[in-house]
């Protein structure tokens, strides 16, 4: 190697080193809003369990101030989008909702966690062969734990105030409905996004019409729909049915107090549908909430 | 202080330290997708700029995989958001659109950077006498810049393919169609959330009568839309009777090629519209996208 070799080298390490010296100090990492994962041991589930938190940046002027609880299933696929939505719905120049606290369960096994009854057919009523199912039936569990172990622990550690909604999708709808039936006493306002109703020959439908009384008192909010889902396998789409069915219920009930809306997104999807309809339950939710 | 006081004041602490400690290895931070801020010194506009981008996570299967480019205004509103829907809408269980990459421009003056000319009145048609236009009438720099100095960061620095999306809300609004109007090469699609027709007398509306020349060839897609806004002040809402005579000459000029819709939000407001209504943009530009 001669010396120009050596001193063509050198440059060409120098002028490398430059570009990626400049290149790093005009790039900085964007910083998220701050959002944080809390592991609970919980003895009624015997496992460890992840929660996701976000909170709503401290309010200087107002260091006492306590905010309301979106609890929700399935927090790997919602809590960002929710974080964000009550974030930005919340925010002065938007004041469409109040500030609040997102928690969300994140599951192992979400077929034990979200399914109220041991099921053994799938949706299409045939025998669950491949044993997808064979673990389901935890809901009753999974719903002790948040009452008992998840949301002491929120009310200790954040600030919180009572009013407290549930939110989930699919088998996470099914759970909403399922915790206002059996705990009306958890949650001030449920959201149930394209509830799996045909779960267990259509075990939640049948625990609506037993459990809930004619022209009885339902003092919540309740935000129920469904997309254009299940067409390929089966027309009409079950989950348009079913949660047809759910809305006849719910009306023929007469339930005094009970504030409730049904939407249906006929133009999306069973996993495009979560982002508007969210949105849209938020939006039902504090309709009439007075903006400070 | 007595013994049984010290023994006390002991066994207080270290049980605060117990606490403390057992709280801290059970909560760990929320880690976010990362996205980066990007600091570019543009010479047309005389200023450092901050750039908000966006990326899809490396595809080990695929690493030449390149990515179509979704440019915003208005960072600090909707990047996240926009990061969040383009995410989730191309997972594999959702396929709705293809991965994208997110660039948002944040804006120190927004009147400057997005309205077209120098406005003097204000969306009442009054003197703008408290002097909140001044700096109007920066959007050609706005566009060159983004031409003449971002794109070639981006494409230098990130997996782009050539499909580019511009998306803005209110000034941010009137600022794609100014763009789609004087330099159509630059982008393939176009979102106007209500744009805000009302600046300077209409001056984007009739810019459009002016440009596109009935039934011209216009290859783009493009969405606009907007909410139950200004109500308060106007009645009707000029965005609304605004954004119907847009849709009415898009309509007229018969262009071919152009595939366009309007989208109307009566129950949303001019800052929670957005939301929804950049779901929808992604839903209809991608409507026929080719799931892999």
């Amino acid at each position: 190697m001669t010396f120009v070799d050596y001193f063509l080298r050198y440059i060409t390490i120098s002028l490398l080193f430059v570009v990626l010296h400049v290149n790093a100090q005009d790039t900085e990492p964007y910083k998220y809003p701050q959002s944080e994962i809390v592991t609970i041991h919980s003895k009624v589930l015997n496992e460890d369990r992840k929660i996701y938190v976000h909170c709503p940046k401290p309010d200087t002027a107002n260091p006492t101030k306590r905010y309301p609880v979106l609890y929700l299933t399935d927090a790997d696929n919602y809590f960002e989008l929710l974080a964000f939505y009550t974030g930005y719905l919340s925010r002065w120049d938007v004041l469409a909702m109040p500030e609040m606290i997102v928690v969300a369960t994140a599951h192992a096994d979400r077929i034990k966690d979200l399914t109220p009854t041991h099921g053994t057919t799938n949706y299409l009523g045939k025998p669950d062969t491949a044993g997808y199912y064979k673990t389901s039936g935890g809901n009753e569990n999974f719903l002790q734990f948040i009452r008992t172990e998840l949301m002491p622990v929120i009310e200790r550690n954040y600030k919180t105030e009572p009013y407290k909604i549930l939110g989930g999708h699919s088998i996470g709808g099914i759970t909403t409905i399922n915790c206002m039936l059996t705990h009306p006493e958890m949650f001030d306002a449920y959201i149930a996004i394209s509830p799996s109703f045909y779960w267990d020959n259509r075990y939640i439908l049948k625990l609506t019409d037993k459990i809930l009384k004619k022209s009885s008192v339902l003092n919540k909010k309740l935000f129920y729909s469904n997309g254009n889902e299940g067409e390929e396998e089966v027309k009409p789409s079950f989950f348009h049915t079913d949660v047809l069915t759910f809305d006849s219920l719910i009306t023929s009930k007469k339930l005094i107090a009970l504030n409730y809306t049904y939407k249906y997104y006929p133009t999306e999807t069973h996993m495009t549908e979560p982002i508007v309809a969210y949105f849209d339950a938020l939006r039902f939710i504090f309709k009439d909430w007075e903006k400070h």
